[in-house]
């Protein structure tokens, strides 16, 4: 490739903020030094490592305590916990919902579950996530409230809540979206599936939605296995979330009855201690990213095609995963960056395919997505795993 | 209660068969005696926690193994291997799927998850699960068969699939069940999530159907904390069944696409570390249970009023809940045992409220319910952990 100068010393400098001795370097890997064997054994000795124990009704606890949401209930992963989100959100069959485009499949796949449509909005570039504004302007010209609910005035359709994505740890601006959102009748969902330990002005993500969804997946900042949690300051949808993820059973001493069509989204109580002893931790983890996406800074600064993401003013992020952006969209160069990181052992990625240029999601409705449409072909992921950044304390 | 003289007999003898120096004793508990600790552990050394690992492929091998059946893709939980298993069988939205209306909520919620209705069957004294000769002469009365697929003529809509499903690990009556569907061009599925290590005349169960669902939660024969797996003979089913349950993404070094809709339904490797260290166990577990089951059947064979569920003549079953059968439906005899056990520490349950009697699916269709509406009066499981037929060997 031509020009490939700066990109090259893009490489070199990525590799300099990383350990020089490690042949593959994951984009994001667990970190287990604390209690998760003392408690997973616990379980073991114990015979409890199913629906019930003591690891699920703690792991929700701490989260409660940890986010300052008032709620969290433990769930089997982060799309579970999107989908019962937007179900007690009210959200339901040919409901229109507004989701950035640029964003991982399981927030589109999880309206999809509710029988509703995926509406994509544009991103924009301080957050990486939604716009206010210029979904603000769209709603303006697009849609027409009428007896509390706002209806697409192009399909008919009512659109029933947006989910806002915290895109790898960094808040969206979320005060002019609570305006949008009280404006036009429309619920709030975060997606904080990759926000834990992120923060928009003071409060822990996940307080504004009415609901709110976690992740605890393997690759993210800490993990159950397979886990996630639904978090409202709504003690009713709370009750209604735990009673609707294990099956609607009504309890008694020892009839089965149940009164809805419930979900089996309980997380096992062997993935909760997991989780447990991985949040006891949670605070040396972000200290730990947070000097490695310091050093990525210091370093990608030098270099001149490109910027290194960093949290928004407003916002402490968890620099979930660390994010390079060349100046201006190109596929050539990105891959060109893809291929010789990846070549050395780094391993990196570009963001997802835009959710509405996947096939089952085309015929949707959108707006204009220049911004996401740029994003896809100017950013990259780099290694961001906790134990990256111990060497950089 | 009038003539308790009976039912206070059979409390004594089911305590009889039972450890007498415990305060109480669980309906069914798992049971950690082999590799679980070394095989868990090592996932937490390893970091390979989450959705990939090599006890996830391992348990898929170990399980198609074990079963006899092909291909065995493991999944999150019984509930959604049963969605799958719908879903791929190609139940479509406002489609009937025939099940029991003796039958965990699961079997019937998964029908729904897909769209479609549950038509609800009645069971079989023998088995305590579908009654073939009973459904056959119902088919014949209800349906007509049009170009390929099979209608029901009072409601108009297509009859997809028949789910059996295989009661506390005693199997249906599987053979007349297979010619019923190839006459009437229904699909079969089999509910196997309680019925691991059960035979059908030689077979393991799961086989019959064109795929099956099994279940790991805590309280089945083998746990993985939760869990479940799909099993189908089927090549291709088995390769779709892995890409819909881990969010249908197509294969690439580092671009994230997607085909369709799919789900997260994959297992963590840590559970399925669990899942391999219970099914080495499994040949042991099953000696046990039958040990139990021997001692139950010869002290209640004392009783008048009462019988002891044996497995039916074509079958080997794994006793996953042993069950008593009041020789004549009555409630109040029912709930009489009920509090007598319970009260002495001896856990035990009726079987589930009838399917069409939740307030959810009271309005879909159903024939005679006579036997499974006298199952509910006269059903009760009693403790079955492998632990209890240890002293019973
Ligand atoms: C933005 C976003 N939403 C939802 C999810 C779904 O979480 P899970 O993988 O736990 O189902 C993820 C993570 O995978 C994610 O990154
Ligand atoms: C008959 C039947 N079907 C389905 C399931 C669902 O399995 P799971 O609880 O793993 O979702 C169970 C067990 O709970 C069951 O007994």
């Amino acid at each position: 490739m031509r020009d490939s100068g700066d990109l090259d010393k893009l490489v070199k400098v990525v590799s300099s903020a990383l350990p020089g001795d490690q042949k593959f370097i994951a984009l994001h890997e667990p970190r287990f030094c604390g209690n998760e064997w003392e408690y997973v054994k616990e379980c073991l000795d114990t015979g409890w490592v199913s629906s019930v124990g003591k690891f699920v009704d703690r792991f929700e606890q701490d989260l409660a305590e940890y986010t300052g949401v008032n709620n969290a209930i433990a769930v089997v992963n982060g799309t579970a916990a999107l989908h019962i989100c937007l179900k007690l959100a009210g959200v339901e069959q040919n409901d229109e919902v507004l989701i950035p485009s640029f964003t991982f499949i399981a927030t589109a796949n999880a309206v999809s579950y509710c029988g509703a449509i995926p509406h994509f909005a544009d991103s924009e570039m301080r957050t990486l996530g939604l716009d206010p504004f210029k979904l603000s302007n769209y709603l303006r010209d697009i849609t027409e409230v009428k007896r509390g609910h706002c209806y697409n005035k192009i399909t008919g359709r009512r659109i029933k809540a947006v989910v806002p994505m915290h895109t790898f740890g960094h808040p969206v601006d979320l005060d002019p979206l609570m305006e949008i959102c009280a404006n036009y009748h429309i619920e709030l969902i975060e997606d904080a599936a990759e926000s834990l330990g992120s923060y928009y002005k003071g409060q822990h993500t996940g307080n504004f939605g009415k609901l709110s969804a976690l992740s605890f997946n393997g690759n993210k900042v800490i993990t159950t296995g397979g886990g996630g949690a639904i978090l409202t300051n709504d003690e009713s949808l709370a009750k209604f979330a735990k009673h609707i993820t294990t099956t609607a059973k009504i309890p008694h001493k020892w009839a089965f009855n149940h009164d809805q069509i419930g979900f089996n989204y309980r997380l096992p109580n062997i993935n909760a201690a997991l989780g447990c002893a991985q949040l006891e931790q949670l605070e040396q983890f972000l200290i730990k990213k947070r000097a490695l996406a310091d050093s990525y800074r210091k370093v990608i600064t030098e270099v001149d095609c490109v910027s290194f993401m960093v949290e928004p003013e407003f916002a402490k992020s968890n620099y979930w995963l660390n994010a390079i952006l060349l100046n201006k969209p190109d596929i050539t160069k990105r891959d060109y960056l893809l291929e010789k990181l990846n070549d050395q052992g780094i391993m990196s990625r570009p963001a997802w395919t835009l959710m509405h240029k996947l096939p089952m999601f085309a015929e949707y409705p959108k707006m204009d997505l220049t911004i996401a449409e740029g994003l896809e072909m100017q950013l990259i992921n780099i290694p961001s795993s906790v134990v990256l950044g111990e060497t950089n304390e």
